[in-house]
């Protein structure tokens, strides 16, 4: 038959799922075509082939493969953290299917390309899922600025990370300015980590002067203000040079709200939170009876916060539209060392500034959110808003849009699917360390319940992670690197040119 | 072939279109499949079958059908504006394919069923395009309340109006609150016109006893301080009895600003604003050297405001997602009467109360907004942002999801298809009265310019509109009445059960 | 000596005492010369004459008398609180030299003359301090607001009070701008009470339609959000007339920041607060163990609050300037009545809808602020700014600017000797029902402890309460009733004509 | 008479004027008795003896010597500007009585001593009015902190200012947060110029690249963000270590809205504007047609800005209480040097960098406020506010309480005579250079017009200035050097100890 067009072939058919996207939730009945890794067709009643594979999602939600945008993987800071292989693997036991790393420039280098080579081979034919890098930048030179990023841009990096803090990483206004000058030159995406590191440095010398070094004041070492300060130092530095920004990991209620307020006036002031600022608070940074030493595992920065109402703040900003993007900032550390050596122990004293901060979470990042989302008396937010913050905002903030992120026809064939709604009985699954796939030895969630699970993971059309039929279907060879374009801008500004009260005077220097 | 499934048959396949949905920029070779009146497929390369008709879009932008969710069609208090087919003609001629047009209680009526009846009356068979009403209740007693709108709920019309100033249609605090108390108990959605009854009448009476009566003194008489405080009133009482609302017709930038903050905070209120109130100012209403009547044209309520920064203001609004809606406010009234009787003028005393209040606007107000839709310099929102502010957000907020707003599986098939970017050279094309559907004779913004104009609008899957062939294709018996669910929120609380410092207490009244 | 002037002559000097002004705390050794009941010279080493009385302050703090600029004495809706001689002791006896009690109008009656009239009967001769009236307007009739006003305004009556709450009392927003234009073209000054009506009585009724009628109840009947509404509301409508107002009795945190807003862009927005919202939570409406109905000593309007940041926030208020006045609205009820029958309860069932709303506390009133007064680690507010907040800026507020509320050449020596700081052991003086003068049974301040309490109080130059020798000095006839000049504006715009947006529009009008 | 004390004896009386306090109007008939260069009594019908003194204010106002806390004299970066016998002067003759100016170390040196002797030199004998020294801090080591600072205090310097732009004195944020604990511990008050400096260094560098040298992109290149980001940063800094600042020269709205966010909170974050901020915009950078170079008389910092808006906010912000202290940050360079060598100049190209930055104002800015101060239709400021704002609140913010700023016994006879009101016809009196007494060749508020001019000063009890009887009295050996005790909180918290919500976690550290 002549008018038999080439999207009968599929691949593959996920059926009888509810299809949701970044606005809708898709009635029962539609179903998903797959061809070639992408999604060819969203439809009802697609035609099948004899060759055409069929899951049947059993009633249950499908959403697409997530994008964690902020994990670290094979970074050298943190030795007994995750490689590409073991973090990669978590993501997609957890319904990850690209990841978003770090390349780290070290401060005496004078070119970044040789540290991007260093992380290709890291990560090469090493992965379960997608991948791609953010260059961290610590030395950003002129020749670097001007003629590697237009570089790496081609090349498929089209993100940097600046810290505001860290000694071996901060930059000062003047060098996070210049960075943000080229941003606004040449299209790139920047994110910052928003602490001012003065005021850490006081305290956390003050503290050390007085032997306060336990794990939980390191949370007392990094103040809400700090945050605050640092956040609307940095969104000023963007307004004025007009560039957008993704403040990463944000922790404290006052720095969202000035983030909310750049927003409002359309500034393009993107922010992101973390499953830690949600669900946990400092007094896991006090330890254990049975193990005083316990509360390292929770050391991360911005630190966990004492007052529940910061988690409350973080929840709101996760379902009022002001962060962007959901990530793990999965970035951790063995806690339990051979032969008996613990995080951050030193001499026999446990110093706060020892250990590696960071807590694990790549793997469940999508499940503790999603119990969370849809429309059940206790939900937080739509299950349309979940696919934008974990899927189709952070790729389009990235570059990734149209491929990755969400479900339409022309994208990658990343999908989630979850089992029905009360699948699980009573209050849901428990979360344990011994049946996570990371490389580490604990998590800070243990215990926790959660309401679903991802029962398969699809990465490009390919069945990845199949709960119920032996888990982990992958392997290592499976993750591709991810040639990003330009980032998108996802709130704020719209057209090509700036608006504003500045723009008359901005004219004459920029 | 036994494995040919249902979708090959498609009735219609519109090609070689720039798809765009609520959240996403499709790429061009993303097809639509129709069948039924309905969206069946949304996929690459589709089947056609011998008597699948084909529409090609030619690189034009592909748009969801409008969904106008505020306009006045055939209401007993401006005579001599546009009914049911002159209105309905207009709105799909300028790419809208449904309205929610006004069913009006009188303060001396007992039961709202005769006026549901009366308005079916006057649309049935006589609407270009599908419609559904809300009820405008100015005499909300407790009968109507438990009894009647459970019923009416059943019949699809599933939203009510309510009025904080208009002598004859006002509701008291009192009436307020229980109307919202009914909401909070059924489920459907309030819309509230916010003014400060009172505010105005003291002006008014005042400007009378000074002969200040010519049109422009209306824009003196309302000031933005009565939409302010009526704003945050409605807020406020909406709040205490944790329900929902749409504000209607909004144009102050502090009564916005009240929406925003509460908004922030996840309170569920939903906001509105109008073509009117992005591009006219008060000195719209000071007439010209030909006609020191013409002013009469652009009364309406709130009125057009004095200060650019206004409109920037609801610019503002619309992009960064504080309003929820975009509509027309359409309620017009023919300027020149047979006889040479004028608006507003009485024994030949212009005055600006005797003005029935309101403009046309149902079939410019798509093209007015996509003129700044896109990533043009100018641009003002977003393509999916447009999407959702002028067809889905509206859509799932009056209860018609999965049915109308969106391209998507299972949708009905309305559709705007438009001229590629830069069809029209220069500035565009001229916005003329004698190029208008509705009965009417004016449009507030003739000789304005826009980039473009709807040049196919597809209804239920049938071309209705097509702007190179002869224009309209349709007939007052293509509109149905659209049974619609109850309402969805789109900002604001997401569970079913409400958060907030008031919860304690509620728990002892509500 | 021909040059020796008429200040050598003496009736009284107070020496030896640390005297506090409105904006100064001056060093030990300035005294106070007292001549013909005023004040007649502050200064150093003032002559004595052989009949110059002496009153050394032995080290203590000399403060202003207090002006209670909100005290209910002797209304008919009160019938078993005080009369003007019980109140006025009570006064007396806690410092306080001056009040502005009510004169309450009845919706009835159609001129106030009469009602004036009886008030100055009820207290002249009967009184042991100074005072006068505000005018409760419960229906402000063009005839009142144009003839009768400027008539009081003559005989010394310059303040009127609105209620926006209470039935028999409360105002629709059209009176309120009656009033409120009025009193922009007379210069009288407008208080306002501000709680939305309908809300409150939305959930009176809900409540007792489930039997909740105990005194915990009230509290849950009146919540801040009908407090915040009104405020807003109110402070819409005189920004719209350009009229200062007064708004009393504040408790909620946001009302108050609505204010703060309004003073930060110098609108003329005054606000009260009482002791009850610094010091009492909702908890006391609970009752105790021996007596269950205990709570309706606590009943007043607004309730107090549940949540200890609430009294924060009002202590807040009172230090950073927010509030002009500190008064006690002392609207006391005896609670044991004769015969066993107690407040609020009827047919045996106790109903917080019939408890009179009040609590004691002018006579308590200097002492509880005063202990948080001064440069202790715990104190709120500095001595100059307690001076202010409970005699000055009351004083000047309600005209009496000149005449009472500082310390100065001119004006009446009514003043307050304190104690030593320190003069009381410990945590000081324990508050007593057995101690106070007023003629209720219960002070709800039982058992709290206060760091001094007015040594000596003086009226216009004589002592009428000595602590330490025998307490009350005067009698009920010493008071005066005190003729008021037109107010001053103590916050917000300060020429006589206003600025602001608003201004062009109102020239049209106003 | 044996009873006839010190009093009597006045050397001076000054009568029948209206004396304004810092809290009151006193009424005409209250008279000023000094006595020992010191206010011994304020009252009515004072005694003379045959060897005092009278004045007679003729019924104009007498308000306190101005205190001018912000003069630069004398300071080496200066080299044209005023000396303290010029400078000092020219305040006498514009009703200043006090001058603080600065002492200023240079990054170099390891004590600070040397510097304060060299001030003190350049100062004694040489100034007509009273004085004391701030101490610009710029390497502030811990032994000056700590050895230094300690033995400044008891030589009655109290107060430190601290630069946050500027190359060669900026602090970073390690070194103020170094300041500020010192300050915490000992007591001074700290002064903070507060712009970012690399957002200023940024457009410097790209402006120049561009040519654009000329006084007016001075304006361009220190945009209001970087004043409002360094304001929000050392507030926050402020709030972190609990200690009170003040910024001086404030111009922008935003930054004045983050100080009195603060100030709301009870922080003790005092602000300071100078009158170029309320009277000029940056169009006075432009020059004229006359003289191209004229701009450069108008280059301070931050500069003056574009906005009539920002005048008016900062109007705003003298009247409602957000500024505690007005002053003239007198800094002025002489325009023409000898030789036709201009301001800015060098090798024939004028290039804003090299104008010294400041405007002459010592003499005008009493004049200028007092012509908006009292209650005439376009007064912004209440006479009592004017006295707060000129001199009692800068008096005791800087030690000087009880001595300087007030009119009160004990207080020194620092006094201004005002004519009376309309006593200069019209439109007022023109401000001309000419009839000013600094050292330098301009001042830019010629033409403009005052209501009126101090018509006498007295310094301690002497007239230094008599405007109608030949000027000037005085000579530079009147001054005295002020030691001042520790300065005292004029806004924010009040007792000893701080409150908030950091104080759980800063008792761990401070």
């Amino acid at each position: 038959m002549g008018d038999i067009g080439e999207n009968t072939g599929f691949d593959l058919v996920v059926t009888n799922g509810i299809v949701v996207t970044a606005s809708e939730v898709l009635s029962l009945g539609i179903e998903i075509g797959i061809k070639d890794g992408q999604i060819s067709c969203l439809g009802t009643s697609l035609t099948r082939s004899p060759h055409t594979h069929i899951i049947d999602a059993k009633g249950g939600i499908v959403t697409p493969g997530g994008v964690d945008s902020h994990v670290h993987f094979a970074q050298d800071n943190s030795p007994t953290g995750d490689n590409f292989t073991t973090g990669s693997r978590s993501a997609i036991a957890g319904g990850t299917t690209t990841v978003l790393a770090f390349a780290s420039q070290l401060k005496t280098e004078e070119s970044v390309l040789p540290c991007i080579q260093n992380y290709h081979t890291r990560a090469k034919d090493l992965s379960y899922c997608d991948y791609s890098f953010h260059l961290i930048l610590t030395n950003p030179t002129p020749k670097i600025m001007s003629e590697e990023m237009p570089l790496l841009i081609k090349q498929g990096i089209t993100s940097v990370k600046l810290y505001m803090t860290y000694e071996p990483m901060k930059l000062g206004d003047s060098q996070l300015l210049d960075v943000l000058m080229a941003a606004r030159a040449l299209g790139f995406t920047t994110m910052v980590h928003a602490e001012n590191s003065d005021i850490i440095s006081l305290i956390t010398n003050r503290l050390e002067a007085k032997n306060h070094t336990t794990p939980y004041f390191h949370a007392i070492s990094r103040p809400q203000i700090a945050e605050n300060e640092a956040t609307y130092r940095i969104i000023s530095l963007a307004e004025l040079t007009d560039t957008p920004i993704l403040i990463v990991h944000m922790s404290s209620e006052i720095a969202m709200k000035h983030v909310r307020k750049a927003q409002t006036r359309m500034l393009p002031i993107h922010a992101e939170t973390c499953p830690q600022y949600l669900f946990l608070l400092s007094e896991r940074l006090k330890g254990t009876e049975q193990d005083d030493f316990a509360g390292a595992k929770c050391v991360c920065s911005p630190p966990l916060r004492h007052d529940p109402n910061d988690l409350e703040a973080m929840w709101r900003g996760v379902a009022n539209g002001t962060f962007s993007t959901f990530s793990s900032d999965h970035a951790p550390s063995t806690y339990d060392h051979a032969g008996g050596k613990k995080l951050g122990v030193k001499d026999g004293v446990m110093r706060y500034r020892n250990i590696p901060n960071g807590v694990p979470g790549v793997e469940t990042r999508l499940p503790l959110l999603f119990s969370f989302a849809g429309s059940k008396p206790d939900s937080r937010l739509g299950l349309p808003r979940f696919v934008q913050i974990t899927s189709s905002d952070p790729a389009k903030l990235y570059g990734l849009e149209g491929v990755k992120g969400n479900i339409a026809p022309g994208y990658d064939a990343d999908l989630v699917i979850w089992y029905p709604d009360n699948h699980f009985p009573g209050t849901g699954l428990q979360i344990e360390q011994r049946n996570l796939h990371h490389a580490v030895d604990y998590t800070p969630y243990e215990g926790m319940r959660v309401r679903n699970w991802p029962r398969i993971t699809v990465l490009r059309g390919e069945v990845k992670w199949d709960r119920e039929n032996g888990g982990l279907k992958g392997t290592a060879k499976d993750g591709q690197f991810i040639k990003r374009s330009l980032g998108r801008i996802v709130v704020g500004r719209t057209g090509g040119e700036a608006r504003g009260m500045m723009e008359g005077e901005r004219g004459f220097w920029s």
